[in-house]
């Protein structure tokens, strides 16, 4: 007997440099119950994205527009552009039993902990050390040094809320940093008040019919 | 650089027949930083026991002695026999940054919650079936049938304090059982509030120093 649970919120922020979008596909290839939650931006795509993959690109009034309808979970301006986090397809998957990746930032997530915070099990990633993140920075050759010198301090300010997450991982290397999250989304499900279909199963148990 | 966490308390119960003594021993057998809080008890020791390593086993006097002398973190009454657990060994263990596992039942979980809440990390372990939970009853056959009577119904009693515990496995197979009970203590040792040293490791980071 299979013993019904509610899907729940996986939030993953980190800053940037921290490995955090790698980790989520290496998650996403591995575990086919879990759907990414697109966001949607007006920042300008990047060679390597995929519109309605990576993001859905919309142009600033178009977001505008969204936000006046009520059509984002939440929504937060980061390096002059905005993110949002459309509703609707949210709560499809989770209304299928599916588990829902969030790869926002810390505005996100706490605007999406106001609405629906018992569902939501956030994880804080950290680079390994200050050297490592600066040359983890200085690694996308499309950027130029003032943006990289602005991500280093938008870095440090992001790292600053490391405390309002439930779990804080250190990215040291790919492989076990993975299989923390692994752990933590399995522990998360054994979770007794997230079995819904506990009460059900107990009572064949000890009835035996 | 390592950071620093504070241990944590495994509380792990269920009912006769659950498989529960065969998973404390795996995760001791698996994980050298976890330590066994053996329990004293005033019941007669098995032919497959031994004093010290399975339980302290004390006369009922000597036992009185030791709770009035406030040595136990918990004690209970189970099928008229007395159980507690010895405050001294757990406190020089965590003290050491040893995990603590606690091979207890409700009760003992109970008063254990109420003493030292916030490092506590409860599991219930529930058995697959009431068909197997019966057969499992009925293998230990140096019990007479009355006993097995007893213990049933003593099996659905416990299993009734499954709401009380903060995550539920139910014991299918051992190695899947085995593997869930990893990642929960896996998981929870991720947890930001676990990691004391992290204020420090993020001083570091952030100030490259």
């Amino acid at each position: 007997m299979t013993i019904t649970r509610r899907g729940l919120m996986l939030v993953l922020s980190s800053p940037s440099g921290a490995g955090k979008t790698t980790l989520s596909r290496r998650l996403l290839d591995a575990d086919p119950n879990i759907v990414l939650s697109v966001s949607t931006t007006t920042r300008p795509k990047r060679p390597n994205e995929k519109d309605g993959v990576d993001y859905h690109f919309v142009t600033a009034e178009k977001f505008r527009a969204s936000v006046a309808a009520g059509e984002f979970l939440e929504h937060a301006i980061v390096f002059d552009h905005h993110y949002g986090t459309p509703k609707n397809p949210v709560m499809e998957a989770l209304a299928k039993g599916h588990d829902v990746l969030f790869d926002i930032d810390w505005q996100g997530t706490q605007q999406l902990k106001e609405k629906v915070r018992e569902d939501i099990v956030s994880i804080f990633v950290l680079p390994p050390s200050h050297a490592e993140l600066e040359r983890r920075l200085r690694e996308r050759a499309q950027d130029p040094e003032a943006v990289v010198a602005k991500r280093m301090a938008k870095a440090a300010s992001e790292i600053s809320h490391w405390p309002e997450y439930d779990y804080v991982i250190v990215n040291d290397d790919i492989d076990p940093a993975h299989k923390k999250i692994v752990s933590i989304l399995s522990a998360e499900r054994l979770k007794r008040a997230r079995q819904v279909g506990l009460s059900e199963f107990v009572r064949e148990l000890i009835d035996g019919r």
